[in-house]
């Protein structure tokens, strides 16, 4: 349950730092707050840390340390480029320092990520600064710049922020404590090789790091190789809640210096945890063997306290862990941007179906309103299932019939084929939109990635939504979670939410007689595995055929995706789960002839003289 | 016309290099591409490169140059990540190479922009390269990469490229030429300073520099300080063409060691420029002073030839310079994305009469589609305004009436209040999808930025459509267009295309009885002066009101401006002509409860101690 447990390991490394240390251990009971911000709430936010800090004085921890950005929230994108959200993030700051004090928790030192600025360059620009302040007894005592700024995927540091240069080790309780903020681990070399070099006694780590599926198992294999090559234990403190189209897992941390769990935060919750932590106490000087300045921070005499065990959050498996990230981020984008209820056209089908159960979950039934659409091609087993699914979640339900503006659409313009189909997908939207204005609830989008990849959509129509909670979800991975939260209520003896049926039948998008997607699309799970290989690694079509897709298959998918790009960039919002959602993960732009070729188009004969 | 005309002005640098140099002229024809490729159409940007060559060498011209990424177009965004599509682009250039000479080209030296890649580091991975490439021949003589990656703005480089490091001088005529790429001349220090070192005779830039207003002065003051830097005469070519939001300006010029304009290409339009230069010439080694490598090529003994005249383009002025910027933007997206023909709501208001103006010039009358969309609510002048219109221009023309699909909403849904005054709307917006969907034209989207700004417009409703044309012009702009394009076509003799009414009337939306924006919105004047403040300049509210702005103002457009975000995600691509588009150049939250303080929140009296 420290870096004493090390000499069980045989790292060496880890058992090095450990046997030249054994006879000076220094206890220390480390608060991690595992919290949920909202970005550009800097009052809400403040207020979350010093209650996290109350909590954690009560109980007696010497060290809370609070997530990357928390002050402000996160990412705040261009917010970091406007000097009065700068300013009033470091004014924050300042608050948060002084109430701390007054409200009697100023003996605990406290870690706030916050968003700061570079002093003036001699033409007077200044930076901002992904940033951690040191807060105690009223005043900031440190501050550290992340070094490592992520610039792929949906990062953009490199368009925020100044890196860092400087390292910052505090000293609590006699224990050498390194900073780090978030990507600083996940690239070689920077602090992490700094602490070993000065052979702190923590490597405390404050993180903004969003949801993926697989990403928690990279994250821990991550940890604790930075643990040994520091030579110390290191924790872990992550950011919690939906932020548009990320999603953050909490899931904190830590491990000894052998890389070894000693606890867990839960997955998808806020949580204040606490652990108790026997370390390597410091050397008598305020200077480690690096050169690194140590900020030795004086708190009350330590008083013996009834030990804190160490919990490890039970792991949820893969398809809870993607069912909480999507529950969670959709109700943290309803209640963070203050919308009453949610609103979407269920047409008896697997994906509103999957929707309304996510949504339920989220926001409780008396916070979910389903509209049933029918239209003439409507099949009375959606119009059933529809109304079947609303009895099973206890959901506001309301059938509106479309045929009458159908009808006024088609004879009015004289609409026929294709344009007939989009416009009764049109009039579902117009008339969701209708209802949403005049009782306020926001439009749920209920598209899923396959068809988002392929444009099997109608813009204006079912893509209509403030919100899209399943459109990084494979149509595949849509049955799946149905699948698994009926059976996860079938476990617990309730009433699974959706309707069997639903799950069951033939996917159709009913705008015409008898239609089918089949009738447009391939089988969903030969398209679900070209759509992995091309959307989700940039695996272009030579390669799909070497890795065993079919020629006809790969040539018939991937023109739908490029072309569908201008759909895609009007889509609404939705959580990001794979590893390259449709938004900031993946750009590419709307005019854009590229198609990928079958076979090599020419051999590259020509060589540099 | 030369280094030469150095010694006529008395800037220290450029006098020291003539000095110098003096006795040794080399004479260069050279030639600048400034082409308008296609973002991946390989082989189109190809044969354009080729066909240039041809030209440029049926004139004599020793050397051609064109623009960044002219093989692969610019920005490809992340197909630069794509292996295969870099792939493609080597074998493209190579291709580029070998059809050159076979073409009777091969002995002009031709520099083209393409997308290359690193050689695969210890653990196998390449990175991309931002790269110009010299072909003589029949094989790539020299390669040279981007070292200055642009990372704000719309620009995101960093997250595509690697940055170059390595120099590259090439030698022809005796005249040592150094390469640049765009950004590369932006930056202080880097391939500037190394040429100063170096002495070369020439500075040869490549661009893919998109216009902004007021970007032209920015940019003829930064080329002519970086040849008086570099002591040498620069060549600058930049790309022209539209690609989705952004739209390259063209304007290539030559600029001698002292800075003064030698010869510039037209704005907005394709050239193929010649210049002959008369240039200090190159020591006897292959080796410059600072240590570069001097790739010589060799040429056919140099015939003389009569001298081309330099030519200046002449410079549009501001308005006709937006003006040309908006038509040459929609007509490459139409064009690039093979649509035959646009259309469009057409109220009478300003808004729609300068989007089809602006059509008319960019495709020709036949292309475009205008329909008069009345409801209960639509004054006759409305209805009379847009018939003058396409009278005046000649485009195509209908009137549907939108009462009987707006009565079976309101009828059906009883709808009343805004939800009844956004179904018209988007009673509209689905009309011109149904008739885009049964006739295969482009629909447009006619907000302007103010409305965008402030979220004047509803959601799929007049927001729909395939581009936006106008989505970053201020309301106050647009009027003045509108006027600068009537009183040319006065000038010119020519009908004025817009209806003077149009210009005159006070702006409504018309969905209820006697509306007008002024009921929602402040005067446009005073509401575009916020908002060129706070989008434009990020300046808060406290620095608003410091400039002068009332605060009542500020702080009613303000939460506009913020609140709106979630409609600016769906709204269509449209050309960016200001220092700050929606879109990708200014990227905040949605989720985000920052709102402006119209005073300071909290002083930081807390300190670092």
């Amino acid at each position: 349950m420290s870096c004493v447990s090390g000499v069980l390991h045989d790292d060496p490394l880890a058992a090095r730092v450990v046997r030249v240390r054994l006879d000076f251990v220094a206890f220390l009971r480390l608060a991690l707050g595992q919290l949920n911000p909202s970005v550009g709430d800097l009052a809400g936010n403040a207020a979350q840390v010093i209650e996290a800090a109350r909590q954690a004085s009560a109980i007696g921890a010497d060290l809370l340390a609070t997530p990357e950005m928390m002050l402000t929230g996160y990412p705040v994108e261009d917010l970091a480029l406007r000097p009065s959200f700068r300013a009033a993030s470091i004014a924050a700051l300042a608050g948060v320092a002084a109430e701390l004090e007054t409200s009697g928790s100023g003996d605990l030192v406290v870690i706030v990520g916050y968003l700061d600025e570079t002093a003036p360059d001699a033409a007077g620009h200044v930076r901002p600064l992904n940033a951690a302040a040191v807060l105690h007894h009223g005043t900031i005592v440190g501050r550290y710049a992340k070094h490592h700024l992520p610039n792929y995927g949906v990062f953009d540091e490199f368009r925020y922020f100044e890196p860092g240069t400087d390292s910052l080790v505090i000293r609590v309780r006699d224990v050498d404590v390194a900073l780090a903020i978030c990507e600083d681990i996940w690239q070689d070399g920077g602090p992490v090789a700094r602490v070993a070099e000065h052979g702190a006694g923590l490597l405390l780590v404050i993180n903004g790091s969003p949801y993926e599926q697989g990403k928690l198992d990279v994250r821990f294999d991550l940890i604790a190789q930075r643990s040994r090559e520091a030579g110390c234990a290191l924790a872990y403190v992550n950011m919690v809640g939906g932020q548009d189209e990320l999603v953050f897992d909490g899931a904190s941390l830590v491990v000894d210096s052998a890389g070894q769990l000693i606890s867990s935060a839960a997955q998808f919750q806020p949580e204040l945890f606490v652990t108790d932590l026997a370390l390597p106490d410091a050397p008598t000087t305020r200077t480690l063997s690096g050169g690194v300045e140590v900020k030795v921070l004086e708190q009350r005499p330590f008083r013996p306290l009834s030990a804190v065990l160490p919990r490890i959050a039970p792991r949820l498996d893969d398809l809870e862990e993607v069912y909480s990230a999507l529950v969670l981020a959709l109700r943290d984008f309803i209640d963070k941007n203050n919308f009453p209820s949610v609103i979407t056209g269920m047409s008896g089908g697997i994906d509103s179906s999957l929707v309304m159960a996510l949504a339920v979950d989220a926001l409780g039934a008396e916070r979910v309103y389903g509209v049933s659409l029918p239209s003439r091609y409507s099949s009375q087993h959606s119009r059933d299932d529809a109304k079947e699914l609303a009895e099973r979640t206890g959901l506001h339900f309301r059938t509106v019939e479309i045929e009458p503006m159908v009808d006024a659409f088609v004879t009015h313009l004289g609409l026929t084929g294709l344009a007939e189909e989009n416009v009764q997908a049109r009039v579902r939207g117009t008339t969701l939109m209708a209802i949403s204005n005049a009782e306020g609830h926001l439009v749920l989008a209920n598209g899923n990635k396959s068809e988002l990849a392929t444009g099997y959509s109608t813009i204006y129509g079912d893509a209509v939504g403030g919100y899209a909670p399943i459109k990084d979800v494979p149509k595949t991975l849509v049955w799946e979670l149905a699948r698994w939260r009926n059976a996860q209520a079938e476990a617990r003896g309730e009433t699974p939410p959706i309707p069997p049926t639903s799950i069951a039948k033939a996917p159709s998008a009913e705008l015409r007689p008898g239609q089918l997607d089949s009738d447009s699309l391939p089988d969903y799970a030969e398209l679900d595995s070209v759509l992995d290989g091309y959307v989700d690694h940039d695996h272009g079509a030579i390669r799909l055929v070497a890795d065993g897709m079919p020629s006809d298959l790969v040539d018939r998918v991937l023109p739908l995706v490029d072309r569908a790009e201008f759909k895609r960039r009007q889509y609404p919002p939705g959580t990001k789960i794979s590893s390259r959602a449709f938004g900031r993960d993946r750009r590419l732009p709307i005019t854009n002839r590229w198609r990928e070729p079958l076979a090599p188009q020419q051999s590259a004969e020509n060589q540099i003289d």
